[in-house]
C-alpha cells in the first residue's frame, strides 16, 4: 500500500474530546472516524486490524469443533418474547416498526437466534454437543458511549453458543472454550489480561469468567490475588474482613452532632475515625418503590450490584426524608422502618464501641455494641473489597487493579431452550431440554485494549499477529533519484514476496514521515536514505523495543522475512 | 466436517411457500432458515459459501485498489439528510429513535457514510484517485421479500465508493471495476450472466450497468441482442420499432362499440388488430395528484419506469371517471383533458387508418391518420420492448430473457461531494469537488442465483471455487468394521492433507446417504463400501456432470487434490 493514496490522516493534535490513549491514538493516526456518539467508521487500516483479529478468533473457534453461521441483525418481537426478554431488556435494546408495523428489535445479543437455529433442526441426542458461532455487527443503545472504541454503540463482535446434554458435558465443554479464550487473546499479543469470575447479568446462569485487559484505563475493578490467583471482578468479589477489635464497651449516649452529617465530618466532631462508626447507605428499590438501607462500617462502602441481588431490584437514588428519615443520622439501633429493606454488611460484624445516627436530627449514638445492643442482625455480604483485604482462599492480601472487559463466557443453563421448547430425543424413549453455554468476544474492544497495552508516547504499537502491514518502508528523499529507484524496486519486491508493506512514496520531509511511522504504530521500519545508500544498506528499527540496526540491502528482503517469521512465532508459541 | 454434529437437517418435502428451485433446496439442504419475512439465518455450509464468495470479492476490490473498511450500520439523520436522501427515500429505510430520542437510519446504502469518512481526511489531489468498501450487513425493508435468498431484508453486501478528479478518470476507473465484476462472477462460478444497462434509481448520476445471472426465476425483464452483444434492462431497454405501413385512410367515423372496452374487445367487435389501434393507458403522478395518459399502439405496453422519467414522479393507479373521462373510450383525437399529462409514444408514428376512443361513453372513432389528424403531436419512447423488436445498434432481432441482479455499478456524478461539501486542492490553488462511482454486489444473492444457475433435480450443484466442502465423503455400511476403521483413517488424511471434506459419520442407509450428498452438492463425492474394498478401491463422482469412476485407495488422497485443483483451475482461467 502506497501511504499517498492510503484514505484517512495523521494528526498532531489531541482530538477534542479524546482522552484514553487508544482513543487519542486510533483518531490521530488515522484508524477510525467518529459517526455519531459511539458509532465509528473503520479507515483501513484498523480495518485490516479487525480482520486479522478475526481470523485468529474464527480459527481457535474452528479449533473447538465451532460450526460458524450467520443470525440477523433485526429479528421479530416474538422471537424475544419466548425467552421474556423483549421486556426484560429496557432502552439498551433499539425497536422499532417495520413498513408493515410489526415490531422488530436489533438484536444485542442471539440466545434466542441460536435456539431458533437449532430448533427441529437437531433432534437427537447423537447431534450433541455442537457449538455455532458468528462474527457480526450489534447495536446496543449504551447510555455512556466513551473512549473510542472502548465502550461504543456499535461494534463487531463473535458470539457463540454451545448446547450440551448434561452439566458435565458442558462443564468439560466450558473448559476448552475458557482455553481457547486464553489461546486467542495471546495470539492476539495481549501480555497482561486475567480472567476474572463475573456476572452474569441479564444472560441468566451461574458459572462465568470475564477477560480483562489490565489497564489504568479500564472501567472494571479487579480484585487479583497475588498469592494463589484468585481474581475477580469487583462487582461479585469477595474478601475476608479485617477483624473488628473495639473491645472496650461503654454505655450507649446520645450526642449532638448538628450539622455533621457524613461520616467524615461526625469523626472529626467525636474525634474518632470511620473504623469506629456504622454509616447508612440509602437507595430506592426500582421494582417496588420501596426504601432501601444498608448498614456498613464508615470506612466500606456499598457493592450496589451484589445488593441489587438481595434486593432483586436496581437501584435509584433515593430523598431519605421521604420517607420521614433525617439525612445524616440514621443509625442502626432500634431502626424499623416500616416497608424497607434493611441490610448489615460483614463489615459490623463484631464490631464493638461505635458511633452510630440516633434516627433524630442533629444527633448520633456513641458507645453501641453489636453484640450487646444488635445480638440478633444477620449479616449479608454488600461491601465493595478493598486493597489489602485477605485473600479467601489463601489469605494473603488482596490487590486491586483496573480491566477493560474484552470477552466473557457464561453457562446458561436451561433457561432459552425450556421457555423455547428445544427438546432432543434421548435413547431411552424421554427427551430434554438442552443445556447451553454461551460465549463473546468483541473485537474492536479487543483492539483498542491491545493499543492501551502496547502504545507509548510517540504512538501505537502492532504485535506482528495483527498488525495492519508488518513493515513501514520509509525511504528519505525521495528527490534523489537513486533514493526513489531503489525505493521503488524493493517496495515491489516486498510485494512480489507477500510481505505486507506500507509505503511511504511521499516526497516530504524526514521528519514527517519518521513521526508518522511511530505513529501508526508497523512492527518493522524500513529505513533507506542516501547515506544508506552510500553503504548499500537499510536501517531496520523495531517499534516496540527500539532496537535499531543497519542491514546489506542485498538481504533485506530475506532478513524482514526471517523477522516478520519470528515475530510471529514468537507470539504464538506462547498461546 | 463430520455430518452427524452438522447443525441442520435435510427434509424430502418442499418447504411451504418455497416456490423458486434455490429457496427449495437451500431450505431442504439445510443451508438456511427464516427468521422472518424476508430474513435468514445463515446456517454452517451457507456461511462458508458466503465466506468464500466475500474472500472472492475481497481478492478483486484490492486489486483494484480497493482499501477495506466498515462503515457503520446505524446512522444519525444529520448524515443523510445532507444529501437529502432522509426525505427521498420513503418506507424502505428504517428509521429510529435512540434513546436520547435522537433520529437513527439504518445504512441500506452507504454514499453518506463514504463522503463522510473522506471528508477532512482527503485534502490534496494526490491522494485521488482511491476506492473504498466495505463487507456488511444491510437492512431494507423490502415490500415484496421472496424466493428465499434472491429478495430479503437483510443481506450481506459489498458496497464501494471511488473519487475521482475528472470524468475521463472515473470511466477509466469505472471500466477497471467493470472487468474486476465480471472475473469475480466467473470466479464464483457463474457461466450464464449478462450485463445490462440500467437505470439509476435513486443514486442519482447517469451511467450504470447491471450484472444479471440470466435464468427464468429472474425478476428482471432483459434485452439482448445476439449479434452485437448490446442487452438492457427492459426498464430502460430501446428498440427500433416495427414500422406503421397503413396507408389507406378512409375519412374518421364515429362508431358505436357498447361494451367492448379493452382492446382485445374492440378489436373482436371491429373486426381489426391491435396493430390498427391506438390506446390510452392511465394513471396518476403521485407527486402532484395529476392525470397521466400515455397513447401507444394496442399491441405495446407502457414501460412504467421511462414514463416516471418523464412525469418526474412516482406512478399511481387511478379512476379515470373521478377526471371526467370514460374508461375504455378515451382517445387521442381532440383530447386536452386540463391539467394533464399526455404522451404519445413512438409506436403511433406513421400510423394511419387505425382506431381510437372516442372520449364518448360506448365509442370509438375509426380511420384516424396520425399525419393527417394528429400532425403537431411530439413523440416519446415510452413503451416496453417487445422480442423481435430491431437492434437500435445493429439491426437484428432482440430477445428478450429474465435475469436476477446480482451487482450493479454506477457513476454518480458529484451529488454527494456537493451536498456534503467535500472538496480537494487543486495544484493551481482552487478547489474541487470530486466526482463518485459506487459499485454493489449482494453475496446472498449471488449464491442462491448461482444455485439457480446451477442446481438440478436431484440438488444443489456448487462450483469447486466456493463450495462448503470440496468433498462429500461416502462411507457406505459403517457397521462393517473393516469400512470404518478405512473411513475414518482416510477421513483423518484428507483432513490433514487441507482436503475440504464434509464425511458422512452415520450409520445409515446408502439410500439416505447417496440421497444427501446429491442434494447438498458438493463438487465430488467419495463413497467407499464393502464392495469397492474388495478391490481397494474408492468411487468418486462428480455432482455436476455425473462422471462416475474407481480409483485405488492408495492413490486417493493425491487423486482429490489434483481433481481439486483442476477444477478451481478451470474456473479462474477463464476469469
Amino acid at each position: 500500500m502506497r501511504l499517498s493514496k492510503l484514505v484517512g490522516e495523521r494528526i498532531k493534535e489531541i482530538p477534542n474530546g479524546a482522552t484514553i490513549k487508544s482513543h487519542i491514538l486510533l483518531l490521530r493516526a488515522g484508524y477510525i472516524k467518529q459517526v455519531s456518539a459511539g458509532i465509528f467508521s473503520l479507515m483501513p487500516p484498523a480495518q485490516k486490524v479487525s480482520l486479522k483479529i478475526q481470523n485468529i478468533i474464527r480459527d481457535e473457534m474452528n479449533k473447538v469443533g465451532g460450526q460458524e453461521v450467520l443470525f440477523p441483525v433485526v429479528m421479530p418481537r416474538e422471537l424475544w418474547e419466548k425467552s421474556g426478554r423483549y421486556s426484560s431488556i429496557k432502552d439498551e435494546m433499539v425497536r422499532f416498526k417495520d413498513r408493515t408495523n410489526h415490531d422488530m428489535v436489533l438484536g444485542m445479543t442471539h440466545e434466542e437466534a441460536s435456539v431458533h437455529m437449532a430448533l427441529n433442526t437437531i433432534k437427537s441426542h447423537e447431534q450433541l454437543p455442537f457449538m455455532i458461532y458468528q462474527i457480526q455487527t450489534k447495536f446496543r443503545d449504551e447510555p455512556r458511549a466513551r473512549g473510542g472504541l472502548i465502550r461504543v454503540r456499535e461494534f463487531t463482535m463473535k458470539d457463540a453458543y454451545s448446547f450440551h446434554l448434561s452439566q458435565e458435558d458442558l462443564d468439560a465443554y466450558y473448559k476448552k472454550v475458557y482455553d481457547a479464550y486464553v489461546r486467542i487473546y495471546k495470539r492476539i499479543g495481549f501480555k497482561n489480561f486475567t480472567v476474572v469470575e463475573g456476572d452474569n447479568g441479564m444472560m441468566g446462569g451461574k458459572v462465568s469468567h470475564e477477560y480483562m485487559a489490565v489497564t489504568p484505563a479500564g472501567e472494571d475493578s479487579l480484585v487479583i490475588c497475588p498469592n494463589c490467583g484468585y481474581s475477580s471482578n469487583m462487582e461479585v468479589a469477595v474478601a475476608v474482613k479485617e477483624e473488628n477489635d473495639h473491645t472496650v464497651v461503654g454505655e450507649m449516649e446520645e450526642v449532638f452532632t448538628g450539622n455533621a452529617h457524613t461520616i467524615e465530618e461526625v469523626c472529626a466532631f467525636l474525634e474518632t475515625d470511620a473504623k469506629h462508626t456504622a454509616k447508612a447507605v440509602c437507595y430506592k428499590a426500582e421494582a417496588d418503590g420501596k426504601l432501601v438501607v444498608v448498614f456498613l462500617r464508615g470506612d466500606c462502602d456499598v457493592n450496589e450490584m451484589k445488593l441489587q441481588k438481595f434486593v432483586r431490584s436496581e437501584l435509584l437514588p433515593v430523598d431519605v426524608e421521604e420517607f420521614g428519615l433525617f439525612a445524616g443520622n440514621i443509625g442502626c439501633v432500634d431502626f424499623h422502618p416500616e416497608n424497607a429493606y434493611v441490610f448489615f454488611d460483614a463489615s459490623l460484624k463484631g464490631l464493638e464501641n461505635f458511633v452510630t445516627g440516633a434516627n433524630k436530627k442533629d444527633f448520633h449514638i456513641k458507645n453501641v455494641s453489636m453484640s450487646r445492643d444488635l445480638s440478633d442482625v444477620q449479616f449479608v455480604d454488600v461491601a465493595l473489597v478493598k486493597a489489602g483485604e485477605k485473600c479467601v482462599h489463601c489469605g494473603a492480601e488482596l490487590n486491586l487493579t483496573r480491566g477493560i472487559e474484552i470477552g466473557n463466557i457464561f453457562q446458561l443453563g436451561t433457561k432459552y431452550t425450556q421457555t423455547m421448547g428445544m427438546k432432543v430425543n434421548l435413547p431411552d424413549g424421554t427427551s430434554k431440554e438442552p443445556i447451553m453455554g454461551c460465549y463473546g468476544i468483541g473485537v474492536g474492544r479487543s483492539l483498542a485494549s491491545i493499543c492501551e497495552e502496547k502504545a507509548d508516547d510517540k504512538g501505537l504499537v502492532w504485535p506482528m499477529t495483527i498488525a495492519p502491514w508488518h513493515i513501514h518502508f520509509c525511504p528519505l528523499r525521495l528527490d534523489d533519484e537513486n533514493v526513489s529507484a531503489v525505493a521503488d524496486e524493493l517496495y515491489n519486491k516486498m510485494v512480489a514476496e507477500g510481505i505486507e508493506v506500507l509505503y511511504d512514496d511521499r516526497n516530504i520531509s524526514a521528519g514527517i514521515k519518521l513521526t508518522d511511522s511511530e505513529l501508526m504504530g508497523m512492527p518493522i521500519r524500513v529505513l533507506i536514505s542516501p547515506k544508506t545508500m552510500a553503504n548499500m544498506e537499510a536501517e531496520i528499527t523495531m517499534r516496540e523495543t527500539g532496537e535499531r540496526f543497519n542491514i546489506s540491502i542485498k538481504q533485506l528482503i530475506g532478513e524482514l522475512k526471517s523477522l516478520i517469521s519470528y515475530e510471529i512465532d514468537e507470539i504464538n508459541k506462547n498461546a
